[in-house]
């Protein structure tokens, strides 16, 4: 059995995401990141305010993105993400695609690491919540 | 004589770019990176406006960013911008660091490639323009 | 036969809209608002694209909006737009509720008149294209 | 002796704030007003940090802009916010100018009312803190 760690979000820019070169400006693709991360971390049901009800934030720590291509407007797209990593911390890579097309558009991964709420202190192993959450042994 | 290629800005943190955490949500750093790089760029007379009116668009294809602290509001923030790749691709590195206490809180970087703007077509070496704009020799 | 002027949609608040009363803050209404304005355009096909290849710009020139009971997180929204003027005026009246219990979240409106792409002038009445594909007699 | 309950701001636009039209996109205009009425509410030491340690959230119920003229790529804008009402509400007025001719260029308001912390309740008259930090008699 594979586990499938990834969710898949459909989505079109929106007017107000173009910048004057009628593209999607580089610095929005990270709300469309969001948006797919927290799709699939609800179905894991694990999203911001449950990440907070079992004690822990998840802040972003490192992220990267390559733009192959620019996003226009009323382009449909799909956007996929995908935990990579999660015993120290949750790495999701994503990627952009033309959804008719299938076309690459954007390559990105954000990482995160877990931070007690109680005293503000970064964890060096992935709290047992996560593991937990996502189906895996928490060895 | 050494080529000073960075500049420097002030600026502190909106409530608008606050999130839940009462911290700047790890997208808005991109629209901070971006004032530091296009009042860079205005210093050689080289920002948007002057980029197209010379045949050019200049996307941004990767960028990378490391959070090392929170930014927080009213936190007053120096954003340093500085060109460390000029030749094939313009490569702008920053760091943003707490104005008082000089704690480095995030490092990025982002990579742009000059497109023509009549012919949409990536160039893959700078056009002299650019090096002509930073007093750089063209050879 | 009564002409159907209005659309809605259904949306979520996205993380990224939070502030940190973990509310959606005030300024990203206006993107919700133009998510249905543009679904409500598109029907007529008269959206931004369409607007800019018929000769004319519609720059919001007045707005305004009321918020009676604050947006969640993860709320299902429903965000209705629906024309109430068009002579010589675009006026588009809004209204957000909760998907499920229907409760009134917020009541808006935007104006927006046509400029000529060409000329750069107001007009002061709607251009007859705006009628025509509204479905309207153009007197 | 007039009170004087105002405040100026100098900005410019930034990249991020360009719609494909190369002007500011209105909706980025509440971003320049919040900027302006947080730095006047500073001057009263009770900017949304203080608000909140004083017991109260002061969320807008209600705004309104008018746009007379679009704001460009590094025009240098003045941005003046006065407080026009305190007693049941906290009405704040907003006028943006371009820096060097003076001309007006957006005209707005916002109207905020006091929610308590501790019960959620919203007050039917502004608490006496407001006032006090207004330096304004609590009747």
């Amino acid at each position: 059995m594979t586990l499938d760690l990834s969710h898949e979000i459909e989505l079109t820019p929106a007017f107000h995401d173009l910048d004057p070169m009628v593209v999607v400006w580089h610095g929005h693709y990270f709300k469309y990141f969001e948006l797919a991360r927290c799709a699939l971390l609800q179905r894991f049901d694990y999203d911001f305010p449950q990440m907070h009800a079992s004690g822990y934030h998840w802040p972003i720590v490192d992220l990267r993105a390559k733009y192959l291509r620019s996003a226009h407007y009323q382009q449909k797209l799909k956007v996929r993400a995908r935990i990579t990593e999660w015993e120290h911390r949750l790495r999701i890579d994503y990627q952009i695609r033309d959804a008719e097309t299938a076309l690459l558009l954007t390559r990105a991964h954000t990482i995160q690491v877990a931070v007690s709420v109680a005293t503000g202190e970064m964890c060096y192993a992935s709290p047992a919540v996560l593991l937990a959450r996502l189906g895996l042994p928490t060895s």
